[in-house]
């Protein structure tokens, strides 16, 4: 199986995959057409084989798939068949929100530390995780092997505490601040950018305003 | 200026532009090439020209582009030219968080109710705006006039929640449940999806990893 060469669409598209097959598997849904699964989608059945495709396939025509073993071959693909240690840095209301998600637990992300420069936040605990004080996350992160780092600070601090999580060892940074981070290439950034997508959401309801305004 | 041919991908580079274009002006930057803004924005420069040239161009071969203008004319493409209403629904920490994004405000996204059905909940302040029950949302909202709705609530209620909205007159969702929203076509939902982004970090992590391995 190789991944080289999957387009970055596919690889957008394959954690909605993986969300659907787990809401079917929690219903107890044992086996899905490609014409079933493309009618909850909302995409076409073509599609979806031509996706699944990329990475051998999973089904038999005519025949289905097999929700689980689908479900557990695209978890491979995403990474999910190990386990990840997650620290936040930011224990405010985002920090906390994402400390909050147990869905991420049960995927495989666990939060094991969070850090804050706050002296009112630091010695609280968020799910019996007590937020530490910045300055002991350099001697944490040597010690523990942290995969992925939660960055839910302002976005001032943020280049340069990336660049000090780099130096540390951590692999994965996923951004919240509304900056970019630019990283060495065996870093992986992943940006939430909350202001963007807000952007976005406006521009579609202008669009669409004007087109009423032009139809009358 | 027509915007019904532009691409996704311009669009998804816009809010991006905007972003970096507004960090220049708090610099007091009045003026740039697309050289420096490609190199600061690590797209090319034909890539940027190309964009512009989307919208009618703004710019003078040799001569650079006017950081005010042209993060105006972008704010315009962008709808943010305008206000807009914006309502919050659930008011845990995802939803707070976004309440005290003030940077929101700043553009003309101007958070004026929350609601929750938590009684504990119901009642206390979040940066001024007292959370409302859900019983009171539908004469909220037919009374004042919301652009949207910002949806941080379970998934098992997103869906009939966001019908709700619908039919009381909401045109756009920003919908934080990690379920698809499907919605007559004269609504906008923008998604996002937190757990899908730590999972496209989590394949981008482990394609780096298997690649290392391979070549060590």
């Amino acid at each position: 199986m190789s991944k080289k060469e999957i387009s970055k669409a596919v690889i957008n598209r394959l954690p909605r995959y993986y969300r659907y097959l787990g809401d079917l598997l929690e219903k107890d849904v044992v086996r899905i057409s490609s014409k079933e699964l493309s009618e909850k989608m909302k995409v076409t059945a073509s599609q979806i084989r031509q996706d699944l495709n990329n990475f051998g396939g999973f089904g038999q025509q005519g025949y289905g798939y097999n929700v689980e073993y689908l479900h557990s071959e695209i978890g491979k693909i995403l990474g999910l068949d190990r386990k990840y240690k997650v620290i936040i840095i930011g224990a405010g209301n985002l920090g906390q929100a994402l400390a909050n998600y147990t869905d991420f637990a049960r995927r495989g992300f666990q939060i094991v530390a969070i850090f804050d420069i706050d002296p009112k936040i630091i010695g609280t605990k968020i799910r019996d995780i007590e937020v530490q004080p910045l300055e002991q996350m350099e001697e944490y992160i040597k010690d523990n092997d942290i995969d992925i780092a939660a960055l839910t600070v302002p976005k001032t601090s943020a280049p340069l505490l990336a660049a000090d999580l780099v130096s540390w060892g951590i692999k994965g940074i996923w951004n919240f601040a509304p900056t970019d981070l630019h990283l060495p290439s065996d870093v992986t950034v992943e940006n939430v950018h909350l202001a963007e997508s807000l952007m976005k959401l406006s521009y579609r309801l202008s669009v669409k305003e004007n087109l009423k305004k032009k139809e009358g």
